[in-house]
């Protein structure tokens, strides 16, 4: 079996897994069971680190239900960044075989002790920034919301876990929004989110060589400088198209708009909590973050999305084509062809998916095109955020919110990594022709 | 200045005379003259050959308002076939004068004698087609519909003129509604739009080479392959999703159905006519024709779009990608790489455009995002169909469709020249780095 199978399987089975576990008795509060379709949901939506739901998080699920959750959430990220880094290292690995043939020793192919190094390094990073975020929350609910301590620790484990992971599942019904404007727990979770969405080789790079960039490869720089963007771009326009919306930012004094945006903005990095009800908020802000939540943030970490450095290729190749340059560069570095068409093939696949699944959604229900919209690229892009409709879809417009959440979660990565990793027949060159553009 | 900034003020120049024009008192029924705002909306959309409108054409203007919007659609769509067919000559003898250096004699550039022989077929060929139209139609309204001779003539030229050129005004106030099950008037419409759609360099070579597809150049095979590809898809999906809508093709027999699907697919190659009401059309089918509005159709003829070209050329790319092959195979020939990057440089600005037209108009507005942003790719394609909200949006909204128009129709044109005709800087080639995609 191919890598990507493997993989494909393994998260397979483990929502399945999820599925038997959240329709035990005891995972559902009450006297009755969750049905295959709730729990089949739920365990996908952790799985896929997404957070959409079609129950209450907090009040449908028992604390071992919730733990369940917990568990596919922190399985899932692990999975997700592991394989990533992996498939990252194959590349790199293969490319500098190819290029450098005389240092062949240099350049073997990824083996066992370099998956187990990667594996070590990806549980230490996470469970360090998880209890450092865990421990910030513990002690706000603590003191801040005079939470009792067992519970108090309950809240910061699971919400700094569902964080870093970008799964966006919280144990509020209405998610955030209570805390909408206390900085104690907006900010460290936003730190979890946007470390978790850099990815794993970004962080470790960050982690050796952070005040010296010009170290940095071009990954990392693009990523940084990409993330650095979007969150201002995302600020400013969602706390700009919202300011005065009396049911989202409206009420909220100037320091607490400013919060509430950012922290929104955060979110379309493809976390998915939600701090102002995202129902009522402008469509124009929904459109906006269509885009954001549909780029999502760093390669080989826990977010989804088609992922900044591809939209970062496209968006270079453009600045290249308007400056009239011969070869794409970028920060220094030329951008390899090869990348141009990967980059074009993984948004072309992406816009088409997310086109068509919203497309059938519209013929199944009479919902407008800016809330199914929204919802297909928040499972495409495993966001987690909803205007509501979640629940009220069709049985078959939720099967195609789980496909979307598994489409979206695995297939990038793998369509991108056998796209780079395999071997392209080599054909003669046919003579060239161009046809009229424009 | 630059031959883009010549045709753009010359087209600026057009709009503005017409607007005058149309302010005229005896352009408008009645003691008034129309305003400023419908006149500049009206003469744009004439001129750009698009054929959104915010009065009734039928109703609103005189007999002299009419012949004045008739003779813009007719400058507007020559004067965009030639300005497209001399770029498109020009970016040829470029390439041939790169590649075949000893051939230099061969390769001049493109001289004051092209440029009238150009001139004169495209006149030539759309007097034609036009002529040819307006007889079948003059003879159907004549003998199918009893309309006196003068009228029927003048219908017959006025529909004829409009289709040839994409430009979809009618001189009815519902448009084709009233005709939407006649074969007679709608297939010769059709026709005369899928050849002004294909393009004046397409339609040459044809003439020439009907028969022989093997002597047709790679942009005659793309235009006439998506041409077909197109018209299939569109009229599947349209007649499928309406067939039993009530307010659309539901009361018809089943071959009204068919023929009604087809016109309306028909009109998504930019052509902007509608003999069902658009605004009681399925959200689904409506996200469809949003796709193939974008697409439009052929290069450097009357239609808009980002053009079946340029869509195909990121579609070979992927399909390219999804095989493995080194390079981009096109009907037997390689498929020149600058061109790959002018495609996505045209797509990505066509969307940002499209995207954040459709931002501002939500802003303003409280229409929903399936309406506007039907009406700003309608606009920007230059395509004119219209859920029924043009009249009813803000000045500053009109406004809006007024610039996507222009830029619709001079935009992906002129910048796709200026990509293809300059000059690189050569610089010296950087060392190669790639980000991870996906
Ligand atoms: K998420
Ligand atoms: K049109």
């Amino acid at each position: 079996m191919h890598p990507a199978q493997v993989v494909a399987s393994a998260f397979a089975f483990t929502i399945l897994v999820g599925t038997a576990l959240l329709m035990l008795p005891n995972a559902r509060v009450g006297p009755d069971s969750a049905t295959f379709m709730e729990a089949l949901f739920t365990a996908t939506s952790a799985v896929c680190v997404t957070g959409l739901t079609v129950v209450d998080t907090a009040t449908y699920w028992t604390p071992f239900g919730q733990i369940v959750i917990l568990a596919l959430i922190q399985v899932g990220g692990f999975g997700i960044m592991t394989f990533a880094s992996v498939i990252g290292l194959a590349v790199v690995r293969k490319l500098s075989l190819r290029s450098r043939i005389n240092a062949a020793a240099e350049a073997k192919s990824v083996g066992l002790e370099d998956v187990k190094g990667l594996v070590v390094g990806v549980v230490k990073i996470s469970l360090i920034i998880e209890a450092a975020v865990a421990v910030l929350l513990t002690i706000r609910f603590l003191f801040g919301y005079g939470e009792p301590f067992g519970r108090a620790v309950w809240l910061g484990v699971f919400h700094s876990v569902s964080s870093f992971n970008n799964a966006g599942f919280a144990l509020f019904s209405d998610n955030m929004i209570s805390y909408a404007t206390d900085p104690w727990i907006c900010l460290p979770i936003c730190a979890a989110i946007i470390l978790g969405g850099l990815g794993f080789p970004v962080i470790m790079q960050l982690r050796k060589h952070l005040r010296t960039p010009l170290k940095w490869t071009m990954n990392t720089r693009i990523v940084v400088a990409g993330t650095i963007v979007l969150l201002v771009f995302g600020s400013v326009y969602i706390t700009a198209l919202e300011w005065n919306n009396p049911n989202t930012l409206g009420p909220m004094d100037w320091q607490g708009k400013l919060l509430a945006g950012f922290f929104q903005s955060v979110q379309t990095r493809t976390a998915g909590f939600n701090s102002i009800d995202i129902g009522q908020m402008d469509s124009a802000s929904l459109l906006g973050m269509d885009v954001l939540m549909l780029i999502g943030a760093g390669p080989a970490g826990t977010a989804g999305g088609i992922k900044i450095t591809t939209f970062a290729v496209l968006f270079f190749i453009l600045w290249a084509e308007v400056r009239g340059d011969v070869a794409v560069n970028v920060f220094g570095k030329r951008l390899s062809r090869a990348v141009h068409r990967q980059a074009i093939t993984i948004v072309l696949l992406a816009v088409a998916v997310v086109i068509t699944a919203t497309a059938a959604l519209m013929v199944m229900t009479d919902i407008s095109l800016d809330a199914l919209l929204f919802e297909a690229i928040s499972a495409f892009g495993t966001v987690g955020l909803s205007t509501g409709i979640t629940a009220g879809l069709p049985p078959a417009g939720q099967v195609i919110l789980i496909l979307l959440m598994f489409i979206g979660r695995l297939g990038p990565i793998t369509f991108a990594s056998a796209l780079a990793l395999r071997e392209r027949r080599s054909t003669y060159e046919l003579p060239k022709e161009r046809p009229i553009i424009g």
